[in-house]
């Protein structure tokens, strides 16, 4: 009986013993009406519990590979020859898969992304890596709450399918939430989407195909530049200054190309925490009437407003629906839910409805439901005003610790809102060399590089503050100064391009 | 004040008074330093409670757009100017949207599939439509238990981002199950997807571009139908008979054509109930290792298997790693966590973590943490065994209708797992002018030629005995049989093409 047991398997040893056995009767190596060995002998051969070789013959007799018969012991069954796999007659090679991937696919790769993902797993580490919102704010109580209270009484509507678009008292719940925001719309204006991320999928599988071209603040969010990229998209980028897209540039672009629409963050923007001034923002729609281009707004940030009243989208100025506005829990609730929403003219609500089906049929019945029972309670009003006051004492933690720390030649914005700090780096440092060294020193951040299409980006860095508890922000920065620090002096003993005193704005 | 407030509308009176006058202010209608009338005044003006202006108020003060001063009452802002969008130049043309549509989006048509989704909805319909597993089944007070103790307990957690790949603890589940099944596998070998219908999505976005050749069974599901087509793929289709897909076909094709893959139901087929033969899965491996073709196989209904032993997987029977297996907990379970799992290589898993990440960063760490803490519990097998029970009894329920009330020239298979009865109408019926007649009748099912890629399946229809309620099934079965009667005899009366006699095999 050739059975070799592994030990430190993941799969339980009986299953071991009842693969193999139903595979030697496959192979014929037990032909019908062979005589396995008693359980217990089999059992003391094996070095494992009766039970454990009891339990692999009860699976290999429902299976209808083998049968028990008083006094005959347990036999391998006539039918189970039918299971037989033959030997293919001639030797089979190992699939290529590679060979099998259209050519878009290898546009997929985005390795800041995963880092980003990776790097919130890691204890140990202070990281003002990943945008993500506060733990400690996240309402777990009031979840709780609505489970226990709710579910049973629910009669099962929770857990079935669903329409595409999504729940429609949620639907409900958000075209009052965005008329609160200025944005006049109805509940059949709006589709519910698992996150933006899959309302910029849905939008590439809509709109793009290889070669379109399409405009997007430098820097911008990464995973929209991943999506584009992987549309095979023609990226055309516009700059972000301390007031937001440059319009100007805007227009020369416009003047030469037919873009598929205009990506932008209006307000508190990722990576830089800027927010689009009101003139900027005119303009920018003017062009897009102009020049008859959608806009796609994403508002992920604009409820994290600090001490200045709410900044008025794009959507909300839009007399003429050329605006896509793309929203999410995830920053002003909590990520693990995977819930976004999309407000947009009619014709393009039924466009999206069609590619979320063939996506996922449509989001979680389970969690739309459990948000909708939690914004019908006031509770993410409430929320909402509790986690502006944790933002803002984050942020100011942030830019004291900053102060406080920083070496010459360290410069960074004061967002106004959202989860962001834009760095420019002193003259000569390298973001990478900066994340390495920083890394020794168990403090994360992301390289600004990641955030732009082609190249730039490699003296900046984007410093998360709404993610990490407060009381480490400072330990945080202090580290990171070390690091640049070390890094300069190290790099001076060898050369001499350094100069301390040549602040750079960083958004040039 | 030319304010008009529209009561039937979803907004709020005081949002519709907000949102006109901010309006007016930006369109310089109401000048900075202009005074707003009283609250009271206005609100007796529009027949409002005074609560509702003093709510309107109070939110365009925070927008920063009035103040209030006493003596002077309430005043339009200096500042308010800035936010004034100016008339466009030119006057603005509404975007076509249709010109901005890639080419392959119009592929995305797909009314059969939002009409299941649809009929789920109404409640007064006995409903042989969607392939959703019973209500009835639901175990509600195992996830309201596992939701109240679970949720403070775990601090947070559920609510975080998480891993593209799923989270490790519902892999390592998974891997034993699978094991449990004959397909021995690790963690990493296994991705969680937003349900099958996702893990279609991400299959064409890695290995489809248009043009590509894939193999479907004919009749086969038709969300897969739905994605490749939209992929653009060239859709070759292979007959199932009562043994499955014929494979003396598959191979004439594969002679032919060189396919990205072969995507195959084994077991308990959507929409015939189906499952392949033993020697017929052999030699569809044996055909795919020959002609170097992955097999998909979409294994949504295995685990529903009701007197006969457990059908082994082609996962399971696959040596030499050309299959790639797909399932869910939709039909085993309930469909609202949106969750199925891919097991493949480990290369090709790459690929579908990297597309995944692109469609929606990962799906729910809510409902994946809730399934798992389902799971650990034993509780998916003990579900499992009763619902087998369960649908063995609605599927007998079915047949005895069926026998009992069946016109004559009705067939019909006896399915030995799964949702479905296939059934063959009477020659010269037409199935939508059947569903037309049994629609009237407040009874609902497919018609058969939603599961064919061109034409065919307008003899058949797909009666799913799964979700209806046990004691409307015989109903159900008894007004569609009036219907046929119906639709014959008016046919007769005109016609003379129908012969009772002539029963028709269904998988012909």
């Amino acid at each position: 009986m050739r059975i070799i047991l592994d030990r430190e398997s993941k799969i339980s040893l009986y299953l071991q013993i009842r693969n193999q056995i139903r595979r030697l009767i496959q192979t014929h190596t037990f032909p019908p009406g062979y005589c396995l060995p008693p359980e217990r002998k089999l059992a003391t051969t094996l070095g494992v519990n009766r039970s454990t070789v009891v339990n692999a013959y009860r699976e290999l007799e429902a299976d209808g590979l083998i049968e028990s018969h008083v006094g005959k012991g347990t036999i391998v069954k006539p039918m189970a020859i039918l299971e037989n796999v033959k030997e293919p007659d001639i030797p089979v090679q190992p699939l290529i898969w590679k060979d099998f991937y259209n050519r878009q696919s290898e546009k997929m790769y985005n390795p800041a992304l995963s880092n980003i993902l990776d790097h919130l797993a890691q204890d140990d580490l202070i990281s003002f890596a990943a945008g993500a919102p506060a733990l400690e704010t996240y309402p777990l109580e009031k979840f709780a709450q609505i489970n226990s209270n709710l579910i049973m009484k629910s009669q099962g509507y929770p857990f079935e399918y669903s329409s595409t678009l999504g729940l429609y008292s949620l639907r409900e719940y958000l075209a009052e939430f965005m008329a609160a925001r200025g944005i006049e719309t109805q509940p059949e204006n709006i589709i519910i989407i698992s996150g933006s991320q899959q309302g910029l999928d849905l939008l590439a599988k809509i709109f793009l195909e290889p070669g379109d071209a399409v405009v997007v603040e430098e820097p911008t969010y990464l995973g929209a530049i991943g999506v584009f990229n992987a549309a095979g998209a023609h990226i055309l980028t516009v700059p972000v200054d301390e007031n937001g897209l440059c319009t100007d540039i805007l227009e020369q672009i416009l003047a030469r190309h037919r873009p598929k629409f205009i990506y932008s963050q209006s307000t508190f923007q990722n990576p830089t925490g800027v927010t689009m001034a009101s003139d900027r923002r005119m303009k920018l729609l003017q062009l897009a009437y102009r020049y008859h281009v959608p806009i796609v707004e994403d508002d992920a940030y604009g409820e994290l407003y600090y001490d200045t009243p709410r900044v008025q989208s794009l959507k909300a100025m839009d007399d003429y629906n050329h605006v896509i506005y793309l929203s999410t829990f995830s920053k002003i609730l909590f990520p693990g839910l995977r819930l976004g929403w999309i407000v947009a003219p009619s014709s393009v609500i039924d466009m999206f409805e069609l590619a979320k089906q063939h996506a996922d049929l449509h989001s979680g019945t389970t969690v739309q439901w459990l948000i909708t029972e939690f914004c019908r309670q006031s509770l993410l009003e409430e929320h909402l005003h509790n986690v502006r006051d944790k933002y803002t004492s984050k942020r100011n933690v942030m830019l004291r610790a900053l102060e406080k720390y920083s070496p010459p030649g360290l410069s960074w914005n004061v967002p106004k809102g959202g989860f962001y700090l834009w760095c420019q780096l002193p003259l000569g440092i390298n973001a990478t060399t900066l994340l390495s060294k920083a890394s020794e020193k168990k403090v994360a951040f992301l390289p600004g590089d990641a955030f732009y299409v082609s190249t730039g980006g490699q003296d900046k860095i984007r410093l998360c503050y709404s993610r990490c508890p407060q009381e480490t922000i400072e330990e945080g920065i202090l580290r990171i100064c070390e690091a640049l620090t070390e890094i300069s002096q190290a790099q001076s003993s060898t050369q001499n391009s350094y100069n301390p005193k040549n602040r750079i704005n960083p958004f040039i």
